[in-house]
């Protein structure tokens, strides 16, 4: 299906050169005039159109694409249909993103400030900010240029934030410095109170004061109604370039390396650390004090209690080593579905 | 008790025969004119308020209620006491809950615009919409009649709902094609971005543009803090009738049947479908690219991670069928029970 | 680190004496005046900072600290270098939340009322409260003094709060009835319908009236985008003093003793009741109609279907008491790791 028009502008047509060039693809001779307009599926696509093929599951359906240009793997090129430029890249989904990145770039700041946003004392906003209707950035607060904020959105006092940064509707962000291109969905809640407290022998629960920070670094990109509470005494540190998904929590002190990615619901207690593109699947957990070293892998669902050293995968809850967890399922399972070891099991336990 | 009438005003009082015809049920004879007022359980009920009874646990709290009716199953029928009329159902919760939405309707629009709410140029506000204190409308976007827009909440450009559409405080809706009679309860999130990115050798994760929209068939609900992402290319789509409880998260692509129900924390990643009236339990969880067949159910906390076949019930993580399941979660607890074992494994083990 | 001044504001100095008096603890002859401005860690500490040390690691951190104070147990308070005053405590770190509180006080009411919040007819606003820029106080609702209402805040009508009450930004409450001293983090939804219906024959999802309130005793904290369905006929109650973290989840009916502690991403779903001080760790589950005994502890993760009895320790999914899931998870590993207890099952199975 080709892209909404009413959701989502295009910005072409451009030059097929000029979008090859942006994905560092060479472009077939004489094609690089061309122009294109939108991307779409293998099935979808015009000849206006992009589309990508990166499994060979979709060759039947490249040989009936309509497609102009085809964004392809070079096993795969041999395949593409007389008519159909094809785009050779190692990687096809990533040179196709950085086309359509042109094609239908994401929304930006349009630079135009609603008469009903409010800006608190002393809040510098940057050249070229966007502001929503309602959009509430309180004193101090500094936006670099071409921030684009959301409706209701809400920058709490002294907040800073880098340039191009997207804080989207009903976003809460407090306690926080931001680096540049960081990107907030809707909802999500940057810089709470961390759940830190001390219980008296009466059994009060006394607040411990979280006194620290959010350090957003260059490129973050937080899910929507996901939340980071903003650290204790030290700071909680997202870094460059990571991407939490949506209903994400992340714990007071919690800090990530460069490009980790955090997948929906999934969850970091306290004062653990991530090391560099760590990767934690969906509706994972993590308890407090943990640290995980690089390019570990975190399965959905796992429950990890403790350290993980780099690059090792991990499952099941309590998560252990990816190869152990499958095995031992399997071994799991196998006991439910045989009677005698069920049988024998309970003889030994009645002993 | 009675419900808190500062918080449920009541329509009534209402005359019984009406209130049985909405539930299709028979009055006994000479009772259709008798008014009530409300609903309230077996204790709490007086002369005014009608009850109901769908389990035999509550036959000694019958014998005492001065409820002026009682919705209850015909083998029990005969525990009505003298002087309380019953109302015989097949299924008494179904026929209860008819009854009482009529005494006690769900809120619904007044047909009043507050002041504040600002609409974006070109956008269509049904007859006897209801825009609440700070809603925004953006550019575009069209609400067929009678739809209620509550406090803050934002409707991104060129949105579209039917009539009755109820679009609670704080919700963010954007890149949405709703129907008729469409709920989103308060802080949810339709049509985020989805989490769709490539990485490249250096790391950089680079967003493949997600150019889907939403559609939310006619009489879709969908609970607090719960997000639904747009598609990526295709749509998200969610049947009518379905149903999803607080904080559920749906992914790009996924696509529910008619009737299906999510209970609370529950998340279905990118591209997985589910058929007709598919019940999903709470925190469970569900790869990519799945299939689920219609009427299957996925119990609490369970991991999906294979195509479930329609009718099929499936536990643990990963799921199993259910009686699997079961039968495994039984011989794993007997060996931890047992020492006999336990030293068994042990020594096999370090063989 | 020291807190960051832009976003901590401090009220000190305060002399140490009455700083300790908050405390409960005794301060060395000559040292009641001594004025102290903040608190820090061990390392970053300086003079007229206060640190504590709560774990024996960090008795080399001690030796080296330049802290005005400390506050310590009396096991470890030999080892408090000269010059830097001990305050010897049984609870080091509930002393320290009291002193840090005072030098720190949790952001509370300026008693201003943004021009922009708005206030519905015969709402009463206490004496002392602040309301941010867009909140909106519905009709009949009812704030203490004191209160602190954040931006975009939206109270339904006739809602009431106690003394004290802190409404973060963003937070939506409807149906609640609220005792003093209650904080609800940005994002969270308190009242909301909960997920009631009844299925009819064809298939079709009949909402059962949700008649219920949230109540909301003295000094319950709730985290951010957290969600508490109100009651479908009784209450939802929670209660004194309990504490709930980030996207937790509640469901209708749901009843809590004093002083419990749920941790983020936990959901109990309706009518289950817990006792005072219980603790649920983080993305733990609870399926419906459950009692939990007074001071039981659900492990993370754990799905609980069955009651618990005062004072368990349960684990896993599902949950059992926690020596006998420690043994149960032992057992499935080692039988993952061992290959003749897989060939073994293998042939019992195809027996």
């Amino acid at each position: 299906m080709a892209a909404d028009s009413r959701f989502h502008a295009g910005a072409g047509p451009l030059p097929l050169a000029r979008l090859a060039e942006a994905a560092g693809l060479p472009v077939p001779e004489g094609t690089g005039a061309r122009l294109f307009t939108g991307v779409a599926t293998l099935q979808a696509a015009g000849d206006g159109d992009i589309a990508f093929l990166d499994a060979r599951r979709w060759l039947p359906a490249l040989r009936e694409s309509r497609a102009g240009a085809v964004v392809i793997g070079p096993d795969n090129a041999g395949a593409v249909p007389p008519g159909v430029i094809a785009l050779v890249s190692p990687n096809p989904v990533l040179a196709f993103a950085r086309m359509a990145s042109l094609l239908h770039p994401r929304q930006a700041s349009t630079g135009r400030r609603h008469p009903t946003a409010v800006v608190g004392e002393g809040a510098v906003i940057g050249e070229g900010c966007e502001l929503g209707p309602y959009a509430v950035v309180e004193a101090g607060a500094v936006l670099g240029p071409r921030c684009l904020v959301g409706p209701h959105a809400h920058i709490g006092p002294n907040c800073v934030f880098g340039a191009d940064c997207r804080i989207l509707s009903h976003v809460t962000v407090t306690h926080c410095i931001a680096g540049d291109r960081v990107t907030l969905n809707p909802g999500s809640r940057i810089g709470s109170e961390g759940f830190g407290f001390s219980t008296s022998l009466q059994g009060e629960h006394v607040t411990v004061p979280q006194l620290g920070r959010v350090i957003l670094e260059d490129g973050v990109e937080v899910g929507a109604n996901a939340c980071i509470d903003r650290g204790s005494g030290n700071d909680t540190v997202i870094g460059a370039g990571t991407r939490l998904d949506n209903l994400v929590m992340l714990g007071h002190n919690v800090r990530t390396g460069r490009g980790c990615v955090i997948v929906a619901q999934a969850g970091i207690s306290g004062s653990s650390t991530l090391g560099d593109y760590v990767v934690m699947a969906a509706q994972a957990g993590m308890t407090g004090h943990l640290h995980i070293g690089s390019k570990a892998r975190i399965g959905a669902q796992a429950g990890v209690i403790a350290d993980v050293p780099p690059g090792m995968d991990v499952l099941g809850s309590p998560a252990i080593p990816v190869r152990e967890a499958l095995r031992s399922f399997t071994a799991m399972r196998k006991l439910g579905q045989s009677k005698a070891v069920n049988r024998a099991a309970e003889e030994k336990t009645s002993n």
